[in-house]
């Protein structure tokens, strides 16, 4: 079954408001099979959601609305879609009564009068229960098209989506029953999207019918795999083959599935191996650390680590020679190696990441221009370094260099 | 100046995505006085891209397009909008150059051949500059109507946006200057947002024509004052004056407007008093480091700071007491206090904050639940120390903890 969605709010076409709404009607439409062909947002404005609907009514024939059900005047959603179906508005006495009775027990004095339109149906209709709110929900369905109208109030919409409409829309489309469209995402870092697509073009005819989309993060790219409109066990076996088949290509480009963080993964590997961690940060400052110890129960393996965001601390906390610093300059590989040596020995761990680096505006020079990021990774087994150069501004960098820092500790972990 | 605004991207119609890009357009044209009046969605999809941004061209004559400008072969934005202005795509030379040469510059190798297709311009466009990526945005203008192409990468998008498409969109609709909705934020952090309403209702009719929404954020209470449709000096006048009610009712409670940091507010107090902070972190693992030195230049006031995740650190690198922790446990004012002193003494710094509490999921106790935090701050005058109750889950307890920190070093700072 196809769709469209219709959101109906002056606010969110100001941009004030994130329309969270359309996000979940999709989600809760793709678990049953259903997909949303197009979206669409409208002013609180009688003609322009009467054309969006039906728009959306001629090319598939079924339009959810969330929006423009409230008491007041700009809330003319339900005017709009009965002029689509040319049905006239009639007043439904026993909720009115229901209405009123919920006016007196919240204790809110007698009912406004406003409130009365929320008691109008489009001839044909059928309300649909919103014990959240005073709004009900509405079907509307004739050979016109379905159209189905919701509260625009997240948690009343996400009631009513749930409870009344997905049970409606799976008995309604029974045939296509057990379709669903499911997805899974295989996340990597440390590798260009480009260079990604390169290495595994050859494999998007091969996980067909699933499809594959890049989604470039400033911490890496995320590929989502989707199987559309199969079968619950169909789709799960596509999927399962398409991660298969990528896997291998990936390699250590990916750190994982879902939802997973890449300082979870570190931590897990150190947990395998027994060992702790600490850490050495310059222009971070603090980021590595913060995102570590936001994995809950981090402090098994995480025993914490030094800000030397000065030299002076570099050399007294660290342990780095005053003679390196003068030497090779405080953004090198070098001094990278020492601070990861230094932070390992202070806090007696077997592992240490160190950062040092040029996260601007100012400091760059010619020969280490801004966005220029030196490692250090210390191990049992030795100490590897490298140095990356990220685009973008001071926040983009660091972001980047705490995501590449805990990637260089996952990678040679992995290695060990 | 009417608009509509198309984004593109399979992920938005499946809902897995917010359509934040959608709100950040709409916002920036409100504030230039450009109404968006529609807004649709698409997947990736050639025809689905056509035909919305021929319907937004017929509407409107104006219209932005988000997303579907990569290098992958599913980023077909650019074709589908050059179908509409029946333009050939041609090849920019200096562009491909350019492409290749950020490859190199950022040590990547050679440039893969599909990021080719973002050095395709259709015939009579103008490229805006992206200096956060490799897609460029572009300007299609013809008699048809005008097309703005912008990446989809939110914070390419937001770059492009403010730098390339409201200059050029204020300079071509000199006509409608004038009429303007325009806002200003006045942020507060360390007050109930329902405290705060108590505080300010009075002042909600004297503020008019301006406006007041509540924003609640994890990090405090935004406030947000707009002038709607006026004359552009009425609309300052009218919001420089709501500013200036507010202003003394909200006294210390707020740090500030617009997108001031609160970081930055405290590296402002330190750099007038002439001295320096430094850091002791344990619950938030490196949280408000990382905030310090997230402001550009905040290493002339920033020395550093320890990460005690462990107890072995605050006795080693802060000097706290065995005895103390024994006696009053690691979460605790008197042990705030001490990690605060401890910092300063290392770091030789004046000022001094430290943070240690519970962030749960685990470790929490019926006198120390998860979400109790304690804080000390270490002045030239003394040290103040205070203990507070966060709700949320780990995540929440941190960015809650890390700005109460810096909120307690500003009021701290404030009061000298």
């Amino acid at each position: 079954m196809d769709l469209e969605v219709v959101t109906v709010g002056t606010e969110l076409l100001l941009g004030f408001t994130l329309d969270s709404n359309a996000a979940e009607v999709s989600q809760a439409m793709a678990s049953i099979g259903a997909v949303v062909t197009r979206r669409a947002t409208v002013g609180d404005d009688r003609a322009a959601i009467r054309a969006a609907v039906a728009d959306g009514l001629n090319r598939t024939g079924f339009v959810i609305v969330t929006g423009g059900l409230g008491p007041t005047r700009d809330d003319v959603t339900k005017h709009a879609v009965a002029d689509v179906f040319d049905a006239p508005l009639d007043l439904d006495a026993s909720y009115l009564e229901k209405l009123e009775r919920r006016f007196e027990q919240l204790r809110r004095g007698p009912m406004p009068e406003s409130n009365r339109t929320q008691a109008l149906v489009p001839r044909g209709g059928t309300m649909l229960r919103n014990p959240k709110g005073t709004a009900p929900g509405l079907w509307l369905e004739s050979d016109r098209g379905t159209a189905v109208m919701l509260p625009g109030v997240p948690h009343e919409m996400r009631w009513l989506l749930e409870h009344e409409v997905v049970p409606r829309c799976r008995e309604r489309d029974q045939t296509r029953q057990g379709s669903v469209t499911r997805s899974r995402t295989l996340r990597t870092t440390g590798i260009a999207e480009s260079k990604l697509a390169v290495e595994i073009a050859a494999l998007e005819e091969r996980i067909a019918p699933v499809t594959l989309a890049y989604l470039p993060t400033l911490l890496g790219v995320d590929l989502r795999l989707t199987a559309w409109q199969l079968d619950s066990d169909a789709a799960d076996d596509a999927l399962e083959r398409a991660v298969q088949l990528l896997r291998p290509v990936l390699g250590v480009n990916t750190y994982g599935e879902g939802a997973v963080d890449l300082a979870a993964v570190i931590l897990d590997s150190l947990r395998r191996a027994g060992i702790r961690i600490a850490v050495a940060e310059s222009c971070t400052g603090g980021l590595v650390g913060a995102r570590i110890t936001d994995v809950p129960g981090a402090s098994d393996r995480f025993a914490g680590g030094v800000i030397s965001y000065d030299n002076e601390s570099k050399t007294r906390d660290l342990d780095v020679a005053e003679s390196l610093l003068d030497e090779v300059g405080a953004v090198s590989e070098p001094v990278a190696q020492a601070m990861a040596d230094g932070v390992c020995r202070r806090f007696r761990t077997e592992v240490g990441i160190a950062v040092t680096g040029i996260a601007g505006p100012e400091g760059g020079t010619e020969e280490k221009p801004v966005g220029t990021v030196c490692f250090g990774v210390r191990l049992p087994s030795g100490c590897r370094t490298l140095t990356r150069w990220f685009p973008g501004g001071r926040s983009e960098v660091r972001a980047r260099a705490a995501q590449a820092a805990l990637d260089a500790v996952r990678r040679a972990l992995d290695g060990e």
